[in-house]
């Protein structure tokens, strides 16, 4: 059974690998049009490199591999946004706004769902040097954008600030360790545990963590969170932003989820999912990550997002598959010239091999050239 | 220093991403048009399906993981066209001829030169189905048509033939073990040794496997090699081969070279290797492999070719980067319609993000969007 695959890998046959190709390219091609420069960074770096300013959860998700050259430990990508970041921080130096995005797959030990790939095909933008919410504001907007181009239009998403869980996770007082371990708890909202987890924490801190896991809903859900949490200057500007946002973007089928801190450990702001009609899973996925240039000696505010192609094109209809034109063998300098012009007008034209009447249909041929009264001319395909 | 790739791993920056993409598209695009369908096949899969029909070349060359789900071997893919073998293979079942190509990146352990990539960006097509010559000639021509649209157009294509090889092999009555040793002199070209390792050879397989190393040059090497090399079937049937490819390409700056055992091990037929003007290494390698598909239980023969597109984008010329327009930032619904407009006519368009005057032309900007009398119009940009 050498052809079998291992489980959460799988190729993209043709009619699945042109939608990617389709999602793409019209992905990257909007992007472009905002500003936003393409890099591609490699599958592979040293581990410290991969992981540097993430959290356990993204350690855990990569592949290792020890490096024959140098014998150091090298990881194969989980997660491109903390290359990206490099590249803003060392290669491009810039002292004003950097638009760069990718596409790229990625590989992950284990699948984060039953049903999810190992190797999602990552796609994102990020939006470098700005700490203004201008910043969140267009980022979101274009996550929308991409959504919307990808024909599945986000029909809800969720905006969170991690501001919050570390202002509160300040006032508790705990060490890294713990405080790891209390947004593990946050993060998979089990509310059991988190009640045993903070037993030991005083009020209002405690209260104010568990609060999280409820707010969620409508904007007014900030007016209820500013009742609930602490009176103090990170929260009230974490709300503040909220706020902010929510005028902003009043457009957007926006909800806030005040408790959510999903995506990866090195988010440090306002976090956002956006989900599509009928999808429990988000599609895509984003935030602020103001910290993680600074691991590489330049700290730069940071928001963006990303998404999995792989996700967004099993949920695009199937197109009718293009029709390709069968044509004869042979030197003939008049049909040589029907097929280039053929496929300079975006034809497909293959080239029939002998002794394979009969498979061109298959093959995807619906039409044929046929010489007639001297000229090559386009018809049905025939006797197949 | 966390910010250092490993050696032999790079970024693709702005400029280089964007002419590996253009190129990704512009060679995708014209095998589309030839009838080549795109597939996507994944960069782990289990080591003994990737590595299959292959030799030892290609597993020393392949990075390999444990299945945290299963305990079992994984590879990083090396090479793309053994998984692309699979595909025609098991998945799509085409009882007639089966064209196919990919774009992706493929790892090695170990550079192949001092100054190689371990990433390489490997883009190709193979045909399956179809033994005669005629999908030989399709994929050489196919390879020509890439790289004069890559802008490096072929200066020599060099065509040989493992068949030669094979049938003096077999003629020596060497053990597996011994004929990969072989091979691997020959592909190495290392003569002084080849001498020694063939002193207990019987002639004349031992002149002629010698004689190899010295048959390259013009189509008049193939009634050399037919003097110099034993008269028995399988010899005749590869130099009839190579003359009848001479013939149908007499186009293009072909040149034959008997000894050329490049590439990866599996090839069976006729190989070839195209280089560009003043590149030292092969830029394009490709051939038969009709073995492969065997060992996924479902021989087919098959023929194609790969290149490494960064190799190719180094020698693209540096376009000249289009300079984008600065909007304000606002909600102004003119604005926000003539910024839409310019987008969809191909103009990149950047919003303003307050604070950061001064450093647009450093983000690429050279035009902004102004309003005069009430309209809003593109200009030069000020005040930079």
């Amino acid at each position: 059974m050498r052809w079998v695959l291992p489980d959460h890998i799988q190729d993209a046959l043709p009619g699945e690998a042109e939608k990617l190709e389709a999602l793409r390219r019209g992905l990257l091609d909007a992007f472009r049009a905002h500003g936003y420069q393409l890099v591609a960074p490699p599958l592979l770096e040293y581990l410290d490199s991969l992981t540097t300013g993430a959290g356990q959860d993204l350690k855990l998700r990569t592949f290792t591999l020890v490096d024959q050259l140098t014998g150091r430990t090298m990881g194969v990508r989980a997660d491109t946004t903390p290359q990206v970041a490099r590249i803003d921080a060392h290669l491009l130096n810039r002292s004003g706004v950097a638009r760069l995005c990718y596409c790229g797959s990625v590989l992950h030990t284990l699948p984060s769902t039953l049903t999810a790939t190992r190797e999602p095909l990552q796609l994102g933008a990020e939006l470098y040097g700005h700490a203004g919410l201008e910043a969140d504001i267009e980022v979101i907007r274009l996550l929308a954008e991409a959504l919307r181009l990808a024909q599945v239009p986000a029909s809800r998403i969720d905006i969170g600030h991690v501001g919050l869980f570390h202002a509160l996770a300040a006032r508790a007082g705990m060490v890294p360790e713990r405080e790891e371990e209390l947004f593990a708890l946050l993060q998979a909202k089990d509310v059991p545990t988190l009640r045993e987890f903070l037993a030991g924490v005083a009020e209002p801190v405690r209260g104010a963590l568990l609060a999280l896991t409820e707010l969620y809903g409508d904007a007014t859900v900030l007016d209820e969170a500013a009742r609930r949490l602490p009176d103090e200057p990170e929260i009230r500007a974490a709300l503040d932003d909220l706020r902010a946002l929510a005028a902003a973007l009043g457009d957007l089928p926006l909800s806030f989820d005040l408790g959510d801190l999903r995506g990866y450990h090195y988010h440090s702001g306002v976090v956002f999912a956006a989900y599509g009609e009928g999808s429990p899973a988000a599609l895509a996925l984003g935030g602020r990550y103001d910290r993680v240039g600074q691991a590489f000696g330049r700290g730069r505010p940071a928001t963006g997002f990303s998404l999995d192609l792989r996700e967004l094109a099993m949920r695009l209809p199937d197109g009718v598959p293009a029709g390709a034109i069968l044509a004869p063998a042979g030197d003939d300098a008049a049909l040589a010239a029907t097929v280039a012009a053929l496929r300079a007008a975006g034809e497909i034209v293959m080239t029939a091999l002998p002794g394979h009447e009969g498979t061109w249909k298959e093959a995807g041929c619906d039409r044929q050239l046929v010489r007639r009264d001297g000229r090559w001319a386009v018809e049905a395909l025939q006797g197949e």
